[in-house]
């Protein structure tokens, strides 16, 4: 294998870079066609830079994305004497050196410790075991490698060794026996509803969802936005920001990778109450009990099988859903945050890969985007992943040649906290599109609470010069790079039809100005029902 | 006590920066009139703000300083329903919502959780106890409240209650027993050596080392600098970066407040073989037994009772120590690191505050700064802590008029990484002046592996917008704010005297533009010992 080290500005930053590399195998045309998710590695130093990229690694575990972070560590001596030995650097100068993989392992599946094993064939075959875990479990694992070991050279023999990762249950009877299950369900259904989640992406069932959507009535938890679409499906479909009239009458949902947190679900209002089967990476919920299995073979079968009989009755009991058609505004006035979406929505086409930053963003304001890779956290919500999770998605797309744009939309407020991100995507001459929401506040709080208070309050800084300050060099031809401001509606007109600012290619920001109070009417519902239910203390 | 949230532009930031605001109560002049130390306090969101702080408060513990890290957490009902309930954003939707405290209890020295307790105050008896531990441990201290506790009015009659705090063991036989053993050993010693160290800061035991070192000869590590002074003592003094031909031939040691680790101490060969006695917070180390009880009442009643006598003899034997010339270079000649740092010895002034950076600025390179406050690592050792915390050091000066500038040293690559704490300084009117160490490169890192290595570089970024970037608005006669790239000799000495670059007033950056490769004499002998011991596994 011929590995690259990439680089970062920050361990924060590569937390969140190595997130969005393993994510940008989720996208359809990735085409899965190696047995297992694309596994993301990252490297930092022991203690300082673990503990910033931490919270990173926590994200991973709770969205199941697979990732190895190995850290280098203290040399062999200094393990072995470090109950008696003068402190060494990084520590805590107490000589509880083991103190930083303790909490790692409260937060990835397997820990594989190189100093704990008396031979490196030993250690190594630890390595390929937390490799293992973290393909089939789809959580971060922890490697360590001594200061004193890292030019070791060790005999390739064991890389020749296949992993084996067993990833599918294909246990014919097991399968036969849940889908008989979930048939006699659906025959017995007049109102079901299909649910696709955001897990659906690192489970790989989105062609499976897609499928599955064209026979019932479907929709949509925040995170688990563009893998199912309206014009694709011609059927019925909408995002769940809280009970609809179907969705409250349904008999029978159906989740693809579900993920029922309270910011995925507009305080968990959004979720049926009619009984539910749920498809997961290894197991099927079915009658309140799991099952464990292959999710994406059950989904399969159960495709091969269904009959189109019940589709017609299915779709008359849903009212048909319309797309939000764009009011048409003044091109003097200032940019809502309504008619942003609506315009982003055909600025957006098919293949393209939309990192959404946790803040206003995360709704995606406008109609849904057809037939995109939506790239949203479900329940970290860690503001400022989502640019260095850009820088990597388009390194992971430009290394497999996966189609489409990287479109980022991101706050003010979360941009500061990783800004850095964007100098490693000029370093690295990435093609990212960057829409900036900058509305001078952190406004998604503004709605919780403290909507007029001054720690609310995000400075301004000088975006439109982001590509200079951080290294870019105009005019490049080979690396074209473009940002422009844009206060009024005419403006972002301009920015969606110009070819210099929509082709994808190299860097572009656009620094879009909005006001600090504003949100797009989808987030709304969901944002307050959220307030009411942390205020209430439920 | 009226508290004022400042706000941080990222929970890395915050954390620094609340151990910078600790670390400036350690100024000579902060004046330690109260019986404790400047404590410190930081709030956060739960799991991903207060995971991403998590690196700071590992080095407040491992260096001594006291801060509180105040979480904002779910709601008491799902905490109480937290194994069963729905995923709560923020968590690992798992239900292990204590994941986060478990890893704050190893690097904290008390933890209050609010839902553990079935009062409020309970919980407030809880938290007085955390900040008791917090202030006599000098260890950062846990404390969480629930989201739907925050605005629940309580009696302030508990805030009347002083709190208990023993700082100082009094035992009168306590003290005279150790005393009188100190004394007998330096009756006999011949060739005794004074080391001051950084814990010396924390400890509050700065005037007690400044007067022992007009006594003997006195030395540091790398993190005591700025403690003792050559003019004032008119003693003997030096750097140890390394065994010296006195340091090795003493007879006696006397260490205030120690860090023993390698970084610090060149790889522990600047420590002397000799019998050392070790002053610190709760304790001194006498003939290698640890007596509890305070290390500044024990210096105290030494320096009441301490002779002259010996002081001539033993500042024979020492070998008079000469502040290093400049030595005159060509004014077009470039910046080499020994040549800027000769000339900032001369643009310090007693009383200023240094923080120094990690990779080459820790050495300072040049003639130990006279009579300052020096702000270093000397352990943990995270680059980019430095610019944050001197954001917060700034701010503690001014809120309890501490005299003298703060000038930060810093190299790029550790500006990048926190490089969001700048916009702080602008948005709360800081008076910061910062030296940009600007070699392109990790060039700490370059001597240990890899000179010519490519993971070694640090992109260029427009250092000089750096002011305007972050959102100063310049002229602004109340916040003057400049910023100068300097490439010879000629421009640094420029610097220097034009009085709106030194005066301290505002925001001053100075881009100093080095070589990749070059690092300060001073600071070489003890890198490649810190290097051999990395490489041989020591
Ligand atoms: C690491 C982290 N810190 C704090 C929060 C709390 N938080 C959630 S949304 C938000 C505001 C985001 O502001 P911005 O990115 O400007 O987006 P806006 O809502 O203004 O569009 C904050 C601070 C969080 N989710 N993650
Ligand atoms: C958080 C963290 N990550 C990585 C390191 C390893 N490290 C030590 S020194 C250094 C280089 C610092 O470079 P720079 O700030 O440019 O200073 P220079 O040595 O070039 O003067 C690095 C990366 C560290 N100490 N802390």
């Amino acid at each position: 294998a011929k590995l690259q080290l990439i680089g970062n500005a920050n361990e924060l930053c590569a937390g969140n870079a190595a997130d969005g590399y393993a994510r940008s195998g989720h996208h359809i045309a990735a085409g899965r066609t190696n047995p297992g998710p694309r596994v993301s590695a990252m490297f930092s130093t022991y203690g300082v830079g673990e503990l910033r990229a931490i919270n990173a690694l926590a994200g991973l575990y709770a969205e199941s994305n697979p990732v190895v972070s190995l850290v280098g560590t203290p040399s062999r001596k200094a393990w072995a004497a470090r109950r008696t030995m003068r402190p060494v650097h990084h520590t805590l100068a107490d000589g509880r050196m083991e103190v930083y993989s303790k909490m790692a392992r409260e937060i990835t599946c397997a820990q594989a410790k190189y100093h704990e094993f008396s031979t490196p064939i030993q250690a190594l075959e630890a390595y390929d075991e937390a490799l293992i875990h973290c393909m089939t479990q789809l959580k971060p694992a922890y490697a360590t490698i001594p200061c004193d070991m890292f030019d070791l050279e060790v005999r390739s023999q064991p890389l020749e060794k296949k992993l084996s990762i067993r990833l599918e249950n294909i246990d014919a009877k097991f399968v036969d026996s849940i889908v008989t299950g979930i048939q006699s369900k659906l025959h017995s259904s007049r109102r079901p509803i299909l649910i696709v989640d955001g897990l659906a992406y690192p489970f790989d069932l989105i062609s499976e969802a897609r499928e599955l959507s064209q026979y019932m009535p479907s929709a949509w938890f925040t995170s688990g936005k563009g893998i199912v679409d309206e014009v694709r499906t011609s059927g019925w479909v909408e995002t769940l920001s809280g009970p609809t009239e179907y969705s409250s009458s349904a008999d029978l949902t159906l989740m693809i990778g579900p993920l029922s947190a309270d910011t995925n679900t507009a305080a968990w209002s959004a979720i049926p109450h009619a009984p539910s089967i749920q498809f997961n990476a290894d197991n099927v919920v079915l009658d309140g009990h799991q099952n464990v299995g292959s999710g994406k073979m059950v989904l399969r079968h159960l495709l091969g099988i269904l009959q189109l009989g019940n589709r017609r009755v299915w779709m008359q009991n849903a009212t048909s859903h319309n797309r939000t058609t764009t009011t048409s505004v003044h091109e003097h006035s200032p940019i809502s945050q309504d008619d942003f979406w609506s315009t982003m929505s055909s600025f957006i086409d098919p293949n393209d890969t939309i990192p959404l930053a946790k803040g206003t963003p995360l709704s995606f304001g406008g109609p849904p985007p057809p037939d995109v890779q939506v790239v949203a956290s479900s329940v970290r919500c860690s503001i400022g992943q989502m640019l260095p999770a850009a820088q990597r998605i388009a390194l992971g797309k430009r290394c497999v040649h996966i189609p489409g744009r990287t479109i980022l939309f991101e706050g003010d407020g979360s941009f500061q906290t990783t800004c850095q991100a964007l100098s490693d995507i000029i370093r690295c001459r990435l093609n990212v599109t960057v829409f900036l929401v900058n509305n001078g506040a952190y406004t998604y709080e503004r709605w919780l609470n403290g909507m007029e208070a001054g720690y609310n309050d995000v400075p301004a800084w000088r975006y439109v010069d982001v590509p200079e300050f951080f290294g870019a060099h105009s005019p490049d031809n080979k690396y074209p790079v473009t940002s422009a401001r844009v206060k009024t509606m005419q403006e972002l007109e301009d920015v969606r039809k110009d070819k210099r600012l929509n082709n994808g290619q190299g860097l572009k920001v656009t620094d879009v100005v909005m006001d600090p109070q504003d949100i797009p009417k989808r987030a709304k519902a969901g944002l307050l029902r959220g307030r009411d239910a942390v205020m209430s203390g439920r």
